[in-house]
C-alpha cells in the first residue's frame, strides 16, 4: 500500500495526495514520515535507496535505480577560509540532483497505475524526468515557456517524451498544473520531489556521522531542494541520529533574488520579483513556489542568503575546474562564489567543514572560452617540458 | 614505498616502472598485483579505492578520490534475450570510464613527487587526465594531432591544462611519447591507467558474488580497458573469488576494427589499417597498442568481436536513450548495437545475464536530431491528455 498523507509544514493542516498537492493554505506539502527508531541502514542497496525506510516508495527498475549515492569529495584546493567539500550532484544518472526527485516521481507513479507522467521544466528537471520515465517504459509530458529556444531543448529531446510550449504566464502554469485532476505532475517543490530530493541531506550526514558538517551551502531557486535538505534534517533529528542542524546557506543569482531580499529586510514571506537576464538561467525562479519555507530554514538553522552577480559566478565556475576538476553548470558555480562572500562576511570560520551542493554538470552547457594551444613536431617532443 | 614491478603477460619478462612502460617484445606491461588472500572489502572507501588492496597506490584529495563506483542498472526494457544489466561508467566525475585510470596516475605520480603529468588524447582520457591532475593541483599537458577541430578540445580547455598540437604521425606519438625519460605519460593502456581501469571489472563481479556475470560486452579501442577487464578477472581467479571467467565481447566501429579482422581470420595480432570517418571517433584506433593482449583476451574468455556500422549505433543510441534513460555517447552506443548482433548470431542465450559497459556520457556530444513539440495555451492545459 502506498502511504498518501500528506501534511503542511507551515500551518499542520493534512491531505491526502489524491486530494491536493499544495495546502490550502497556500504551502507546500510534504509527505509524513516517522522516522522514529530509524537507523544508518546496513542494507547495500545503490544510491539514495538505501534509505528506502524514509520514502513514500521503493525503487522500480531502470535508470532511477541508480540515483543518488553522489561521492562527497573533499578538495584542499578549493578552500576559501572554511574546510570545502564538494557534494557532486552532476554525478546523477542525467547529470544533475534532480534525478532523486524523479526517481521518487516515477517510481510512485508507476506503483499507483499511472502510465504517464508531467513535469513543468524546460531545464535540468525535464531531462531526468523523461529519462527516469524511459527506463521504465512511461510515457512522459514536458511543458515548456512557448517562447524557449530550441537548443534548450535539445538534451530533454534526446529521450523522446512529448514536449509541450505553453503560451501564458510561466508562474501560473506552475500552479494550475498541480490542480489538474488525474494528471500527475512532478513539479519542483512536489510532494514525490521533495522526498526524493532530501536523500541528498540524509547522504551528507551520514558521510559526517557521528559527527556533523557545521553547514551546508547550496543554489536556491524554487526552494524545493532546500525544503528538502530541511525536511531530512528534521527527520533526522526525531530519530535521534542528530542532535543539532548545520546552517543553512542559500545562494542566488543577483540577476533574480527574491529570497534573498526577503530575508535582508526581515520578511517571513518572499514576493515576486522582476528577473533580469544571467547565466544562472536554470535557478531565475522570479516567484518561488517554496520560497516561504526555503526563509525559515535559513532562519531556523542560523545560516542565510546572498546573492551574487554572473561575473562572480564565472569566476567561481572557473576556479571549481581549474584547481578542483569539477565541471559545474553556472547555476551550481553560484552557491560557490555565495561562499566566497559568506567566508568575506565572517558567517563561517576557518577550520569550520561546510558542504557545497554541486547541483549540476557543466559539460550539457557550451563553453564559451577560446581553446589556447601550441604546435610543436613529433621530433621535438622530448624537448617540449 | 610504491611498488614499481611490471611483468609483461606475453612473455613473463619484468622490469620496473622507471625503467620502461612497454615491454621489449613490444607488447604493454602491468604492475605484479598479488592477491592471493584477497576478499571483498569490508572497508567504506568512496568507489574504486575500496580495492586500494590491489591497487599500486593509495588515493589523493580531489575528484580522483571520487572516481568509480558506479550503478549497474538492471533495465528489462533494453533486453535483447540476454537478461542486460548497464554498468553506467557516465556517473564518474568526468562522464567516463577514463576517471579510473587517471585517479591512479596522479596519485602515483603525485606520490613519486612529479608536478606534472602528460596524455596523448583529444578526448574523455585528456578531460580526465586534466581534471583528476587539478584536483591536486599538478600540472597537466595534453597532446592533441596538429589538426583536431578546435570544438573538440572545448571540454578539455575547462580544466586549464597546456594543449599541445604534435605535428607528425600520431601512432608514433603514443610510442614515442612512453619512452621519453623524465616525463610521465598516462596514455591508454600504460600500466597505471591498466591498474586503474581493472577496477571496473572488480566492481562488476562483487556486485554479482558470489555468481558471475555470463558476459561483459564492452566497446574497444586501444584495448586498454579490455586488457584491464582482464587483468582484474585473473586477479579474482588468483584469491579464489572467482572460478571461471564470464565471456569478453569486444565490439568496434566498422568504420575502425582492426581487432575484429584479426579475430575473424584467426590472427594472433592485430595488423593496422586505414580508418575511416565514423561517429564513434573517440574509438577509432586503426594500430591499438594492446590489440594483441584483446584477441587474447576474447580467445581465453570464450568471447568474441564484432564491428557495427554507424547507422547501428544511432538507433542503438536513440533506443539506449529513449528505452533506458542513458544518454551515452556513440562510442558507448556501439557495444549495445554490437551486443544485438552477438545476439542475432546465438553468441548469447536467452535468460544469460550479460554486463554492458557504458563508457561515457553522451552530454558532451551535441545531438543532431530536431527537436519536435507542440503548442498549447495555459487555459487549454486540463484538456491535452
Amino acid at each position: 500500500v502506498l502511504p498518501t498523507r500528506l501534511r503542511c509544514y507551515a500551518c499542520g493542516a493534512t491531505a491526502t495526495f489524491d486530494e491536493r498537492k499544495r495546502c490550502t493554505c497556500g504551502e507546500s506539502l510534504w509527505f509524513e514520515t516517522s522516522s522514529s527508531g530509524f537507523e544508518w541502514p546496513d542494507r547495500r542497496d545503490p544510491g539514495m535507496w538505501r534509505y528506502a525506510d524514509l520514502l513514500p516508495v521503493d525503487p522500480s527498475s531502470g535508470v532511477g535505480a541508480a540515483a543518488g549515492g553522489t561521492p562527497l569529495v573533499r578538495t584542499p584546493r578549493l578552500d576559501v577560509g572554511a574546510r570545502l567539500l564538494v557534494k557532486d550532484e552532476g554525478q546523477n544518472p542525467t547529470g544533475s540532483f534532480k534525478d532523486r526527485g524523479s526517481a521518487v516521481g516515477v517510481a510512485y507513479a508507476a506503483r499507483a497505475g499511472r502510465d504517464r507522467i508531467w513535469t513543468v521544466s524546460h531545464g535540468n528537471m525535464a531531462i531526468s524526468t523523461a529519462a527516469t520515465a524511459a527506463g521504465v517504459g512511461m510515457e512522459c509530458t514536458v511543458c515548456v515557456p512557448v517562447d524557449v529556444p530550441e537548443e534548450r531543448l535539445e538534451n530533454v529531446a534526446r529521450y523522446g517524451p512529448e514536449i509541450v510550449r505553453v503560451e501564458g504566464d510561466y508562474g501560473r502554469l506552475y500552479h494550475e498544473s498541480l490542480a489538474l485532476e488525474g494528471i500527475e505532475f512532478v513539479n519542483s517543490d512536489t510532494p514525490l520531489r521533495v522526498a526524493g530530493q532530501k536523500t541528498v541531506a540524509l547522504e551528507i550526514c551520514e558521510a559526517f556521522s557521528p559527527e556533523l558538517p557545521d553547514a551546508i551551502v547550496l543554489p536556491v531557486s524554487s526552494g524545493g531542494q532546500l525544503s528538502a535538505v530541511r525536511k531530512a534534517l528534521g527527520e533526522l533529528r526525531a530519530a535521534g541520529l542528530i542532535d543539532q542542524l548545520p546552517r543553512l546557506y542559500a545562494v542566488q543569482t543577483a540577476a533574480c533574488d527574491p529570497i534573498v531580499r526577503a530575508f535582508e529586510v526581515g520578511e517571513r514571506e518572499v514576493s515576486a520579483i522582476d528577473a533580469e537576464e544571467t547565466i544562472a538561467y536554470s535557478i531565475a525562479n522570479a516567484d518561488p513556489p517554496s520560497g516561504n519555507r526555503a526563509l525559515a530554514a535559513l532562519r531556523a538553522t542560523g545560516g542565510a542568503a546572498v546573492s551574487v552577480p554572473d561575473e562572480e559566478t564565472r569566476a567561481a565556475q572557473r576556479r571549481l575546474a581549474r584547481e578542483g576538476g569539477f565541471v559545474v553548470e553556472a547555476s551550481s558555480a553560484v552557491a560557490y562564489a555565495g561562499l566566497e562572500r559568506l567566508v568575506e562576511r565572517g558567517a563561517l570560520d576557518a577550520g569550520e567543514r561546510v558542504v557545497l551542493i554541486a547541483t549540476g554538470s557543466g559539460f550539457k552547457e557550451r563553453t564559451e572560452s577560446p581553446v589556447e594551444s601550441r604546435t610543436v613536431a613529433l621530433e621535438e617532443l622530448s624537448s617540449i617540458e
